[in-house]
């Protein structure tokens, strides 16, 4: 018998060395993350080792663990430090690492059948239904993140929405179907509507008021429109902070229009949407209940670890219908590992599916939903400080107004909007490459600015004063020597 | 500035040794394995735990960590264990696991920017098209596993085929499109049909000979019949490894069609593509070269933690044309964070995505590709000797060829087909509640089977063994008391 091969090893005391090793690594790393650079570009040297051909032999762990060290560890994204505030990424935490581990032994298909995870991703969805105030028969699932969320809110909605078979028959079964978001939603839902069979342009991008939150009149100028057309309105997608500036489409509006033409509310809420639980922004967020879905993520300001997200449908029965589809080797059984029905699978496009769930439930057990929603408000804080150090510097400019954590602004010297443009590149580009600190850009009114977005639960208030000092510092430096430095 | 909240702890030495008992918690439990049942089912005390609410305080890990130890490691879905064949599922390992603890730290978001593991999932792509003998121009993407690889690829054809600008006008501006695969195909695909907008129906099943392989013919006369009817034929989908008994399509002929007709060609190859590695199936898996999109799972035969799966297609240019749309604040920059195109977003609908190609990276450089294809070749062996065993017994009937991995058998009594379809659900039911072994049920030729799948580092062949000797003596138990035990 023990010829026979395995991929378990010989010496096990060896590999819980080899575990020790790792977390020490990580958690030295993690311990000091403040000290070193924020980003480093991936050396060219590395980027070669990374092109190595498949390996025929192996190598031992504590090989490849010094490989980590050495080419991998050092050359991260960077969210992990108190200076990055680039795009919306959450910061992790030792509790995610660590439910990552325990999910990698558990090796858990949550796709369906009756195991443990299900009972643990059930109670996660549980406290998301919770937290938004749906009701106990509404669904939900664990997703990569608001992007998959949308797609299976989206598809959802279609299916409730068409008026034919269109799953059975496709779309062109129906009247064509049209859906409404303001100028500044995420580009997911664009391509959600692609991938969906409904074409790009049947999402009408509805124009935003001075403060960027969708234009209830507009919106309802268009569906009539759209009906005098000929075509069918099925949903329209509000936003809870837009990447943009942070934007809040106004609830409450959308959701009477919804309800009077019959549209499926759907809300992006991923990163926006658990500002909910802090008290300065739970009455504006109370209407989100209102909502027939709502995606949003964990891996942002929950600082779970990459990836976690989560869409939830109040229409329990909808929800199942769009997805639940088994073959005769999937079929349930009353008892068995077989049994323990609904599945995941049948709540979305998957049917492997990791145990994600853990890392969630870990880390809302281990820090606690109020220690969590205290964050949330600290980074809104943050983000009124550095608006008041922008407002009271005279070389910056403010650029959208601060509602949520999304503070925009720009250097500006005596010079065209294109040179002014190409300046705010460089001085992001410069804080980016020397380490200091992350911000992105974006483009506010076609002018691009800086945008620091604090999902950071490592960031101080000094951080920001740095990144004020640094950033005037560096936009002196480029004007005066005038030559394109870094973009 | 040290009144400002964290979620990192403050005691570092205290969260090393969590991970140490953690880690060593997990190592035990796997070198164990063996010992225990296969499986047990929740208990009801344990579920009810999993029904507490939203916890609005933290606690610590290590309180954590006790409740991991009782609650969730034993009631896993048990293919950890030498006896589970249920489904296709893959054994896990440490190597895996130890990977997926350093993706947690590092928490990296894989949808673009320029980070390191951006460079590690291009290399597993590459190593990914070096296995399947892909031109060094094609591209992929790790996804969650097959249904979403499929959707990938599916929707690449859809609009590479439309003959109209579905992408921003809905499939409706073309005519209605149609596909084809086996009968014996994974219901991932019809799912995807719907999903894109093209309709379950529009994906025609087509009938398979006495081995459960397409018929070629019939797939002609299919076309023909759909072109006369004025529909567009767009893709066939190819079984490599097909779920109930383990068919392999004639890749051949079905290239041979699709060239001549200009159909897409993707192959369905979840679990059995990397059987190409194996010398048995070297020369039958050689013309997968040939399709434009492949499909397949490395947590099912490689054993990579779940979830991990992975696309690869020929044409790059399609392939970033169907998903690359990216909104402003998502532009690339020549240096800083926001460079190193192509992105990952542009290959998927997901803009969030996690490391998921370190765990990939670390088993194939841990274990090495030829140790990994002799655990496949081995488990291809152990199918064949459980044939002789099933053979060999005459109260046991052989179900469907082995060809793969997979063995489909029942055993049978002097009694009518509907007894035995229930004689065969209860001998599972025990199987698995008794913790004994775990295969799965499903349906061959309108009866039902037990299946064995057998993607699994542990087994043994004196686990086969056991296997039939256990089903024989429950089944002569049920049979002689004729009541209803477990199904």
């Amino acid at each position: 018998m023990d010829e026979e091969l395995t991929l378990d090893p010989i010496d096990w005391k060896a590999l819980r060395l080899s575990f020790q090793i790792a977390a020490d690594l990580c958690i030295s790393n993690m311990e000091a993350v403040r000290e070193g650079p924020v980003w480093e570009p991936t050396p060219d040297r590395v980027k070669a080792h990374f092109k190595e051909a498949l390996p025929q032999e192996g190598a031992s762990l504590n090989t490849l663990l010094r490989d980590f060290e050495e080419n991998i560890l050092p050359y991260g994204t960077g969210n992990g430090h108190p200076r990055f505030w680039g795009w919306v990424h959450g910061s992790g935490s030792a509790a995610g690492a660590l439910a990552e581990m325990l999910a990698g032994f558990m090796n858990s298909n949550v796709g369906g059948r009756d195991h443990i995870a299900n009972y643990v991703e059930r109670q996660v969805i549980d406290w998301c239904k919770d937290i938004f105030n749906f009701p106990a028969s509404a669904s939900g699932i664990l997703t990569s993140g608001t992007s998959m969320g949308t797609l299976i809110a989206l598809n959802v909605a279609r299916n409730e929405k068409a008026g034919a078979d269109v799953q059975a028959l496709g779309v062109s079964a129906g009247r064509r179907m049209v859906g409404y978001a303001s100028a500044e939603a995420h580009g997911c839902n664009s391509k959600a509507f692609d991938l969906l069979g409904l074409g790009r342009q049947s999402l009408r991008m509805i124009a935003v008021d001075d403060r960027f939150r969708l234009k209830p009149e507009t919106l309802r100028e268009n569906i009539s429109a759209d009906k005098a057309a000929g075509f069918q309105p099925f949903v329209v997608i509000a936003s809870v902070g837009t990447v943009n500036t942070g934007a809040i489409d106004d609830l409450v509006a959308i959701a009477d229009i919804c309800r009077a033409e019959g549209l499926w509310l759907h809300i992006d809420g991923a990163f926006g949407g658990l500002a909910r639980l802090t008290g300065r922004f739970r009455a504006e967020l109370e209407p989100m209940s209102l909502a027939d879905s709502i995606a949003f993520d964990f891996h942002k300001w929950f600082h779970v670890p990459y990836d976690a997200g989560c869409v939830i449908i109040k229409d329990e029965v909808a929800h199942r219908g769009a997805f639940s589809a088994r073959r005769e080797y999937l079929q349930s059984t009353e008892s068995g590992l077989a049994g323990g029905a609904p599945w995941f699978c049948d709540y979305g496009p998957e049917l492997s599916r990791g145990f994600r769930a853990l890392k969630v439930w870990f880390t809302l057990k281990s820090y606690g939903i109020k220690r969590l929603a205290a964050l949330i408000e600290q980074n809104c804080t943050q983000a009124k400080k550095l608006e008041a150090l922008v407002q009271a510097a005279p070389d910056l400019e403010l650029c959208a107004p601060v509602h949520l954590n999304i503070v925009c602004f720009r250097m500006v010297f005596d010079k065209d909007g294109k040179a002014t443009d190409a300046l705010n590149k460089q001085i992001v580009a410069l804080l980016q490459t020397e380490g200091i600190a992350a911000p992105s850009t974006t483009t506010i009114n076609g002018e691009t600015v800086i945008r620091v977005c604090i999902t950071n639960h490592r960031t101080r208030s000094d951080d920001l004063t740095l990144l004020v000092s640094e950033t005037r510092r560096l936009g002196v430096l480029i004007n005066s020597q005038d030559v394109n430095l870094g973009a």
